[in-house]
């Protein structure tokens, strides 16, 4: 059963981060209260269940915990700095104050700052090969920075407010970058820590770029059709403030079937493989079928 | 002559900070623009030649030009953030208006946050076994994060307006988690680049640790003394927003000659070495002497 293997995962991931977190290194109080807050109030663990899953593919699950716990760290860093006044201005996510809220704004930006450090931390001092961290590194600084993640969201707020004339293509570009990249370095840091050859990294990586496709198309979906109670965060944000959706850009119908299309590349992309790829399986249907 | 190295480096470190940011790989128009302009419109470069006078003390200062690149890159972000609105709310820096201001708060944010990426990208490209790669990329992890120069920033702000009480040891341990931390990685990957010996690694960080003190106060004591021209930075301004600084809590008189205590022991951890730390004895007497 897959799905127990993920909830058994999730328990895993659940105490690794806050093993990472609460280290005594001689972090203040109050910064590391801001972590935690950002960290372990809740979440649905998809990058690091996506790491865990690619590296089981090899029959080594466990040697992508660190990786694992990085990806994550970073995916909260980028909230607790995107839901900032500047940027999303957003109060609610996982159903908590966010971290801006909870403390305060320069404690929101440090404890983004701080968590994007330690993702890189956990990195170096995991027990892997030094020539696999070195490439961890690499995989999660690519997907992150100003040609990644940061890129996109840098795009995502130019084209805040300019929806009507964005394409297809544009969002799915923009997509790419700011959610996209960070859910396949998690596919392929999860392969390399199990030192996956390069063949199934390619395969895996193909799954990973529609996974990420759909997730985003239902992300957006979701904003639509659901209400803040069931989605832990404010609802019918995108089109209040004015940003292109798939929904809006393609509309509903097509915006579902797009995901079915995916759902079958998704599925190919796997097809070499047999139960070891349940687990990635599974999470392929988390992603298109979630309901918040 | 250490003076005339000294300012050959600098170019070398200038034209690797351009080409690190310019690189060709995706990155949004309006985010690099603005990572350029927090990292290349002048700043000292003091951590960035602590790096490559450290390795030089080996004689192979060449191999620390990455470790002196993704240092600078770290300083650089953390100035980013730390002029925001929400943090110290500065708008001149380096002589020049802070990015939020040349750009927006977003736009700023970000910036810092994929300067912070690219640090650690280039350590993990660097032409340097995957070994030392490694223990550069903790080194830099552990100075930069919670229990380095982001906790030291936390402790700042929390002292903020409440500087009647500040006691030396506060203040030490502050700028040894704010300033210092930073510094001493700096002189650390330095000598990790070079493959430094453990012996070499301990009487480089015990100058380090002097010089990162010695710069503190120096710098205290130019806010009191200088004006905002020469510093291309506010003047006055710890005093007006009610930090404590050592000028405040011992006295200026005192403050002058911690320095020179400092100083000393600065050259009786580089007693062993002949000319080939002539580059640090520099670096230390522009630390302790400068007057911008």
């Amino acid at each position: 059963m897959p799905e127990a293997r993920l909830a058994d995962w999730r328990g895993r991931i659940d105490a690794a981060l806050a093993a990472a977190i609460g280290r005594d290194d001689g972090t203040p109080d109050m910064l590391r209260a801001a972590m935690r807050h950002a960290v372990l109030l809740g979440g649905k663990r998809i990058r690091p269940l996506l790491a865990l899953a690619a590296a089981d593919v090899t029959g080594k699950a466990d040697a992508a915990l660190p990786a694992a716990v990085a990806v994550e760290l970073v995916h909260a860093y980028s909230l607790v700095h995107d839901d900032l006044p500047s940027m999303d201005n957003d109060s609610l996510r996982r159903g908590q104050p966010t971290v801006h809220i909870a403390f305060d704004e320069a404690t929101a930006v440090l404890a983004g700052d701080a968590l994007q450090t330690l993702a890189f931390d956990v990195l170096a001092c995991a027990p892997l090969p030094a020539a696999t961290i070195v490439e961890l590194v690499r995989t999660l600084a690519m997907a992150t920075g100003g040609a990644g993640m940061c890129g996109g969201q840098s795009l995502d707020l130019a084209a805040t407010g300019h929806s009507a004339g964005t394409t297809v293509a544009a969002l799915e570009h923009l997509h790419a970058l700011k959610t996209g990249a960070l859910i396949r370095a998690a596919v392929r840091m999860g392969g390399v820590s199990a030192g996956a050859p390069a063949a199934m990294l390619d395969a895996l990586d193909r799954h990973a770029k529609a996974f990420g496709l759909a997730f985003q198309i239902r992300d957006d979906l979701l904003d639509v059709e659901a209400d803040s109670t069931q989605l832990g965060k404010t609802a019918g944000k995108d089109a209040a403030q004015g940003k292109a959706t798939f929904p809006a850009v393609l509309g509903i119908d097509a915006s579902r079937s797009r995901i079915s299309g995916l759902e079958e590349q998704m599925l190919g992309a796997l097809s070499a493989f047999g139960a070891e790829a349940d687990a990635l399986r599974a999470l392929g249907r988390l992603a298109t079928q979630r309901a918040y």
